[in-house]
Parts: C-alpha cells; sequence; structure tokens
C-alpha cells in the first residue's frame, strides 16, 4: 500500500489519471483544464512521474506549433476500473441509495 | 474524484484506512506502528478527519488506563475491496505475472 501511494498518492495524480481514464489522448492544456486549481508546476511535476512511473505516455509531435499529448499505458489503464469504483463509492457516501417505501 | 480526494486523500488516510480493513479494532498506537513515519500530528488529525466524516468511528474505555480504540464505520468499510483491489493492482505493477513458457 505504501508503493501504491508512491504512485498514485497525492491530490493531484489520481486526478490526472481520473480525467485520462474518461477521455484520451488529452493534450496538457486539456488536462490542465479539467483539474480545477492545479498549478503548471503540480501538473507538469505529476506528469513527468507519471510517465516516468510508466502510468502514462508522452507523445509529442514535431507540428507547428508542437502538440504533446498524453495517453495511459495498459499499466495505467488498468487502474480505471479502481478509479470508477472509487467514484461510484464516493457518489453512493455522498448520496446514499434509499430504498422508496 | 475530487470529494473522494478530500476524503481519503493525501498519502496518510489511505494507508490508515488500510490497516484498519485489514485488522480491527486497533488502538492508536496500534495505528501508529502499523504505518511508518507517520507522526503523531498528522495521525491524531488524519483520525480526527476520518472520524468526522464518517469513516471510522472512535470507542473511548473509561478504564485505567483510559483505553482508545477505533474501527471502521460501515461507510468505511465499504471502501476495504476497493483498497484491496488497489493493493492487487500494485502488487501486478511491481511483480507482473509472467506465463511460462
Amino acid at each position: 500500500m505504501a508503493h501504491t501511494i508512491e504512485l498514485i498518492g497525492g491530490k493531484w495524480k489520481l486526478r490526472i489519471l481520473w480525467v485520462l481514464s474518461r477521455k484520451e489522448p488529452l493534450r496538457y492544456g486539456q488536462i490542465r483544464a479539467s483539474v480545477p486549481n492545479i498549478t503548471d508546476m503540480m501538473l507538469s511535476q505529476s506528469l513527468r512521474e507519471l510517465t516516468r512511473d510508466g502510468l502514462l505516455q508522452r507523445h509529442a509531435y514535431q507540428e507547428i506549433p508542437p502538440r504533446v499529448e498524453y495517453t495511459l499505458t495498459p499499466n495505467g489503464r488498468s487502474l480505471s476500473p479502481i478509479l470508477t469504483a472509487l467514484a461510484n463509492w464516493a457518489e453512493e457516501y455522498e448520496h446514499p441509495h434509499t430504498d422508496k417505501i
């Protein structure tokens, strides 16, 4: 569990992985727009570490202007169902299902 | 997802929930011993917030010396299978299964 938390812990990495698990590829600016309040420093550092750790892949296209996109790797994608389960858990936690009488 | 991360984010809360999902009830000192490097300030703050947010329950016994134990609430316990899935994912990530030839 300690190692898991190294990999995906912190408030930003889980959110970045979550955003990409819903839609990919995404450009840097699209990820930034999808993660409220993240700073450029935190986003670029998180993307660098997630790429280094084999959860994201960075694609740089030599166009004008240059384009950089991110996708999940197979390892990163294997986390998606767990993130969905986590989101469903939070949804249930916030809005508990109540049976109708 | 943002709200989930408020609830269980940070490097300590997930570890505390994980420890209690394996064994409960646990006393303060037992949790502290199971979460390497956590400080008393971070542990007591995390326990307070997890209790306030309805994931843990605190039981204080009027004994001498006083005894305080923590258990998961039903809400907290409903997170256990997701934590197990996360731990299994990390295990597979670190030691990928390779088919024998």
